[in-house]
Order: C-alpha cells, then sequence, then structure tokens
C-alpha cells in the first residue's frame, strides 16, 4: 500500500487541477490532467441535506429541450428567510460536489455568524449531475453541453428558485455570496461578472482566470512551482533539474533502470525509456500537485501528507549540487516523506494511466473545448525539462479526439480577460505558494474587484477551515473577507 | 392604392415592435405581431459596403458545430484605426440590417465628427443572415437558436474580428460605442450588461427591457398609449373609447356593417362580427404604429404621415362625447390623414393576415421564446377594449405552435431585471410619446447607467437624421450623448 494514498490525499485536500506539462510526447493528448474526485468516498465531516433541481440541458437555445437533475447540499440551520439572510453559495466545479463541500471549511465555518443558508451546487457533468446518464460522455451531442456558461445558467436557477421558493414562510430576498476555489473560483468570479443581479459578490479563491492564450507566458506556471521549492530550499530546484538528467542517464541501460526501480521502491519496475518518461511524468505531476497541497499543516483529516510538504521533500536536497546516485537517492528519501508519511505504503506506484472516470472526463473535455490553459517549461527558468507549447498541435488533437471545434479564444471575449475595469465586488485571492497564482488576479482591477495575496498559502488554503498552524497572512484575509461580505450584504439591502 | 402605403411607411420608419392586444380573441397566437421588414428595399441613402463573417451557429455549446455567414454593413471613409479611433456598432433588431442602416441617421451624422467606423451588424435569424437558409423556421432543430444571447456572441465575434483584422495598417484598439433601437435598444443595453469589456459604452433609445412579467403592469403599455393620444387632444381617446362600442353596434347588424365599409370606404367589406374585430384589431393596431411614429416633420422621405400624426388624427374627434355616426365618420376623416396623406389611396385596406415572411416568423418565435412581454387593456385607464393578460394560455399556445418551453422569467434572470446597480455606461432613452417607453428606463440605474427622457420623442426619435422641426430636447439630448461617448472613450484610452 505503499504511496498509494498519496492520490487520495491530493484528491481530497486540494482541488485538482492538475497541470501535466509533458503528456503531448508521451502519447496523451492533453496538457492538463484532470484526477478523478468522484472515486473518492466523501468524509461528512458536515451536515447538510442533499436535493436536487431540475435544469435545462441548454439554457441558451430551443432547439434542445431536455431537462436533468441537478445535485445540491443544503444546511438551513442558521437561516433567517424572513429576515433575508444571506446565501452562500459555492459554485461546483470539476468534481463530487460532496468533496468541494467537505473542504470549504470557511464556508461553514462562518455560516452561523452570519445567519447564513449554505448551498454546494454540483457542476454539471460531475459527481451525480450527469445530464444524460451513463451516456453523457458518449459523444459531442450529449457531452456538448458541458461549458461554463450553462452551469452558471443552472446556478442562476438555483439560486431564483431558492430565493422564491415558499414554504409558508414570508422571505425577504437574500442576498447571495458566491465562492468558489481553483475553477470554482473562476466560476464565482465569472459568475459576479455576468449575473451582478444574482449574486451580490464573489470570493475567488486561487481562480487562474488569466491562464489563458495571450494573457499570461506559458512558462508562469511552471516557474511559480519552481519558486515554491525554491522557497523551501534554495539548492532544491536545481537538484530537481538535475535530476531528469540523471534519470535519463541511468535511462540508457537495462543496469541503469534496474537501479533506479530498486532504489525508488518502484511498484511497476522500469523497464524501457517509455516506461522512464512515463515515471518522469509522474513526478512532474506529483511535484505540481504537492505544490498546490503546500498547506502549513499535516493533511491528517484524511490523506497523510506532512505541514509544509514541500519543504520537507526539498530538506532531502537542500545541498548544492548533488549528483549521480547520490542525488537520485535523495530525491527516493525526499518522495517517501510524501508517499509514506504513516509508513504503510510498501511501494511507489508511479503508473498514470489515464482513467475513465467520468471526473476525469469532464476535465478533460473542458480542457480541450474552452478551458485551453497554455503550459511550457524551458529547463532554464523553471526546474523541468524542455517542453514546448504549441497551440495548433494541441487543438488538433481536440478535435480528433472530441469531435469538436475547440475554442481558445472563447473564455476571453466571454468573460473580458484583463479588462475586468467593469466589474465589482469581487475578491480575488491567491497564494503565492500556489502554481495557479501564475493565472491569477494579483491587483486589483476595479474600486471593489481587488487582490489579496497570500504569500504563504498554497491553492485556496483561505477556503479550507481554520487551523492553528494557518499563517497570519490567511487569518488576516479571512478577517477581511468577512468584513467585505458584511459591506456586499448592506449595500445588498440598500437597493432590494 | 388607398391607405396602402401606410404599411410601407411604417416597416421603414420606426422599427416595428408592433403591440396588438387583441389577437387571443381572433385567432391569432401572440400579442405582439411583427410585420416584415425584409420585404422593403432599401434606400441607400447612406454609404456602405456589404459583408459577411462567419460565426457560429451555437457559441455555447459543443453538439451544435454548425456556421453561417452573418450579414454587416461598414463604412471606414473616417476610420483611423492606427490611432484606434471608434467603432460605431448597431446591434441589428428583428429586420433586414439595412433598413436599420436607413434609419439610424444619427449614427452616420457623427461619424466623421468622431472618426469612428460605422458598423451595422445583422441579428441572426433576420434579413439575409439566415443560419440554415430557407429551412432557418422548419422546426426547433432550425429555429432554436434564435435567441438574444446567440445574437450578442455574434456581435461579440464581429467587433473581435474587426478589431484584430490586419490589412497592413498597424492598429490601436478602438473603443465600441453600441448604439440600437427598440430590441436593438434592449440588445445594445444588454451587450454592455454582459460584455463591458468588448463595448465601452450603450445608447439604448427606445429600449423596453423592463416590459417583461413582474417588472411593469400590463396595462401600462396601453396606457401611455392613450395619452400620447391625449395630449394630441384631450377628448380624443374619450371619442376612441366610445368609437369601439358605435362599431360593436354597426356590426349587429347588415345595414350597420354594409354603412361602415362603405363610410370607411373598406376595401374588404366587413361581412359578419369577425370582420368587424378583425377591422377593430387592425384599427388598435395602427393606432399604436402612429404613436409609435409620431414624429415631428412628415416622414416624407419615403412614406407619407405627417408630422406629428397623432395630432393630424385627434384634431378630427377633439370634440367632447361625439357618438354614432357622427363620431365613425371623424374617425373616418382622421383615417385618412395617415393613410392618404398623399391622396392616392382608393379604400382601406384592413386585412391583417399573417405573413410568413421571415421577418415576421423571427419576432413571433422571438415573442413565443424569450421575448415575452404582458400586454393588456381595460378601457377604463385607457382608450381601448378589455383585453386581458394570460400568461398561462400565452405560454400553451406558444407551446402548440413552435414545439418549444417558452421562458417568461429567461430575460430578467439574464439580464438582471430590474437591478442594474452595477451597470454601466449606459445611456437608456425614452420618448414619452412612446408607447414603449411604458417599459423602458425612466430613471438612473448608476452612476453611470443614466435615462433620458425626450417629452416630444416617439419610438427612438433620437436615433434618426436631424431635422429642422426636432424638438429641442431630442436635439438636446443628441448633444449630450456625443459629450458622453467622448467620456467613454477618454476613459477606454485610460485603460487601454
Amino acid at each position: 500500500m505503499w504511496f498509494n494514498n498519496l492520490f487520495l490525499i491530493l484528491f481530497i485536500i486540494v482541488d485538482v487541477f492538475l497541470c501535466y506539462t509533458s503528456t503531448r510526447k508521451h502519447g496523451f493528448l492533453h496538457s492538463k490532467r484532470f484526477r478523478s474526485l468522484s472515486s473518492s468516498s466523501p468524509l461528512k465531516q458536515y451536515k447538510y441535506q442533499t436535493k436536487y433541481i431540475e435544469v435545462p440541458v441548454d439554457h441558451f437555445n430551443f432547439a434542445n429541450q431536455d431537462v436533468f437533475k441537478l445535485r445540491y447540499l443544503i444546511n438551513d440551520d442558521y437561516w433567517v428567510p424572513e429576515s433575508g439572510t444571506p446565501i452562500f453559495f459555492y459554485a461546483g466545479n470539476e468534481g463530487d460536489i460532496t468533496l468541494f463541500a467537505e473542504n470549504t471549511g470557511f464556508m461553514w465555518e462562518i455560516a452561523q455568524e452570519f445567519k447564513a443558508l449554505v448551498v454546494f451546487a454540483e457542476h454539471r457533468y460531475y459527481g451525480e449531475t450527469l445530464p444524460y446518464g451513463n451516456k453523457s460522455y458518449s459523444d459531442p451531442e450529449h457531452y456538448g453541453y458541458l461549458t461554463a456558461e450553462q452551469a452558471l445558467a443552472d446556478y442562476v436557477d438555483l439560486i431564483t428558485y431558492l430565493r422564491s421558493h415558499q414554504d409558508g414562510v414570508q422571505r425577504k430576498i437574500s442576498p447571495v455570496i458566491v465562492f468558489g476555489g481553483s475553477y470554482g473560483g473562476m466560476l464565482a468570479a465569472w459568475f459576479r461578472i455576468k449575473y451582478p443581479a444574482v449574486v451580490a459578490g464573489a470570493l475567488a479563491a486561487s481562480a487562474p482566470i488569466w491562464q489563458f492564450t495571450g494573457l499570461t507566458k506559458c512558462e508562469a506556471f511552471n516557474q511559480v512551482t519552481t519558486s515554491a521549492y525554491e522557497k523551501a530550499a534554495k539548492n532544491c530546484p536545481q537538484n530537481i533539474r538535475q535530476t531528469w538528467k540523471e534519470i535519463n542517464n541511468l535511462a540508457k541501460t537495462d543496469e541503469g533502470r534496474s537501479w533506479l526501480s530498486k532504489n525508488w521502491t518502484l511498484c511497476q519496475p522500469v523497464k524501457n525509456e517509455t516506461d522512464v518518461s512515463n515515471l518522469k511524468m509522474w513526478l512532474v505531476e506529483t511535484m505540481i500537485d504537492v505544490a498546490m497541497a503546500n498547506y502549513p499543516y499535516p493533511a491528517n483529516f484524511l490523506g497523510e501528507l506532512p505541514g509544509y510538504p514541500v519543504k520537507e521533500f526539498c530538506q532531502h536536497i537542500k545541498t548544492a549540487n548533488l549528483k549521480g546516485k547520490e542525488l537520485l537517492g535523495s530525491v527516493s528519501n525526499g518522495l517517501k516523506i510524501w508517499y509514506n508519511y504513516t509508513g504503510e505504503a510498501k511501494c511507489l506506484d508511479w503508473s498514470t494511466e489515464e482513467t475513465t472516470s467520468l471526473g476525469y472526463q469532464g476535465w478533460d473535455f473542458q480542457a480541450c473545448s474552452q478551458m485551453i490553459m497554455p503550459m511550457c517549461s524551458n529547463g532554464v527558468n523553471d526546474m523541468f525539462e524542455l517542453d514546448k507549447w504549441n497551440l495548433t498541435e494541441y487543438v488538433t488533437n481536440c478535435e480528433e479526439d472530441y469531435k469538436i471545434k475547440p475554442k481558445p479564444y472563447f473564455i476571453i471575449k466571454q468573460y473580458g480577460g484583463k479588462h475586468l475595469e467593469a466589474s465589482s465586488n469581487i475578491i480575488f485571492s491567491n497564494g503565492l505558494l500556489d502554481p495557479w497564482s501564475s493565472g491569477g488576479v494579483l491587483r486589483n482591477v476595479s474600486k471593489t474587484s481587488v487582490a489579496v495575496i497570500i504569500p504563504e498559502g498554497a491553492h485556496h488554503l483561505d477556503l479550507r477551515e481554520s487551523n492553528k498552524l494557518d499563517p497570519p497572512s490567511v487569518q488576516v484575509a479571512r478577517k477581511y473577507y468577512k468584513q467585505v461580505f458584511r459591506q456586499w450584504i448592506t449595500e445588498f439591502r440598500e437597493t432590494h
């Protein structure tokens, strides 16, 4: 069971916006991979009811009149509808909504203070919310309705229903504050941008809305990742950069591959150069995943990562200019800190076969249709090997794979790209340890659409439940959010 | 030819947002009727090139990958792309775009002063812009893509293309000011609301964006119409109200119907009560049309309406308490002022058979799907007969007619209803003589989304070419618009 828990850990503790830079070389189509959230079972740490609402498959046309049931989780313990106390609405992203509910402790923690209705809406085509059941991913006629605009329109319908639904109680209209992390954060920001009459404000945590063609250099993501490792130990990136060379060197001979398989305790021995490439690919992914999950406390509520896991890893390769088997041995020891924190794992499972689980399919399709986020590395300003970005090739692969025409510029046209001067009431929060901060909004874009920087934060740390090991920056951020929420609510009251 | 010219006049001089309140009684499905603009030939008063751009049938999904050619008219005589001078963009509405180009003189008149590129984009499913050619209206699979959201997304694509298109000239990004009248004005407002990064500001002229369920009382439209007649002559509405009674009275007997047919010089004699109902229906429509076209000068550039045609009509029935045949004779004389201004018409053609022309089909479908605008009259606070609004019945009729599920609340959810506090840079202009001002925005809704009231204005008079008979209010409004446009352009420059 050695090493096997990491995936479970990562699935649960972060929403899994996985960057994978080398897929094309190795026959994988897409540079962005999603590992299924839906295979993990929820914790049920927080209390909620599960409900469903019927929504149209297509909000924007009348050619397809199908409807489906969208799942949402709801807790009204503190809500006072007759006083119009707020609705805290999580804009579900690419996975089973129960996992986001379990990992967005901040919303639950402040719900009582705000007398808020807590709602987590599941994104169409994920979790239980499959518009066409098990045919949802069969062909473009079925999966073609998996778009951000449709998801937002689903949420508008749900909020409209929640506000209007009568159960004998005279209701005052409730301001809605929308929350989201990662792609959910993108949705939260876009929700306020597109539907300011529906949501009073948005907390868009670690939302890389600028990780699109022409907005951010493709190198940025891997440079930020590298910088997170450099912060952990100055020489760490340099040693990682050397690691690829040493692995490549060993990969050339049977003896070398055999050494690597044994020394790294690989569950599947590397038998040829392709295996070695896949091992490196897995390693890159894992380094990025851990950077995203680089939280200040052990993720011990389910998984078994230590606090600041990047630092723990880098401790093993902090000496300058490590080389050869000494370096690889140290890297192996570092990896064990991640994968064998409890000492239960028996070997390192680096198998990266694509899964056919729906969660994966969903994000893979989105990354091929609207959410095309350029990524590359050059091995000079980052700690990875050279990996170029080729939009044409990427698009061609997506066309073949999904029988659709990818739209790399759609998101910019739809949501304004860097021109958010007219937006209002959005908090864009980013942790600087988070690779995805590369595509995040790190400056105020209007008077009330503001950036919050959390220097010691990883991927939407601020949305998680509070922890005594939280750095002051995230504590201050959460206090600030509450203050801004109060302001949004007051403003809403003045106009309703 | 007597009376035949009116339709031509109206088609040309106003965009034809026709209210018709009694259709249901008479077997017509919808309370809003559209008379084809596409049957009239353009004037070619202004100079432009006709071009086409390929756009997707469906911007928001990937299930249908079809594309079609959208027509637009363009004039770059004054544009200086290398300096990024503005783009004046007309958001085409329900008809042939050439007619809107010919009837939006204001844009042409100020283009040189602003060094603006002038663009008129044709709305999908109208004029030449038929996504599926002559199959466009065959069934929901073909006409189901006729929605406001898709039209706006078409315009986004066109603007993106115009801004990016390279012809060897180094371009600076041009601010876009979007113009529109009536439904086009609604689109202009919604364009800025939804795409503030694409359009710097919007002039939404006579845009009844609040003429939807729950936003405005169904009586309002007919009350404003009545008030326009009352302004023309105090007793005019009272005499019109009496007219229906007198017609109903005559309708009971062969003799009465015969008298009416002869006295009113009807092209088609009224033979039974149904005919009489249709005649009244036609009369109501016409009274509303003329109220919309109640301009201060003769619409002599094509059609043959006198200046202030409502007043001209009411002059004939200004005496209090006219009754019987005396009243009907006076009404007939009044009608001749409208329909026989040139003295060429031989009889009054009141036939209101539905046309199958595409323009009509398009708006009829839109009025049945998204653009459901409640209208009613009570014969007490307005000058019409009792005509109730029944949403359920209306929706059922639309379902049967178009095999779709109408969405009476969609527009409110999509564009915010009365909550436009977060909007910016929109001028909502309304003439108080215009029936459609009932559903217009008559107050400032945010710091920069402001209302302009033109007391002596009919339906988007302000968008028309200037005329020496224009009332001061519209002259002042146009000056104000130019000042605001300059401000929008300056703001745009500061952020680009």
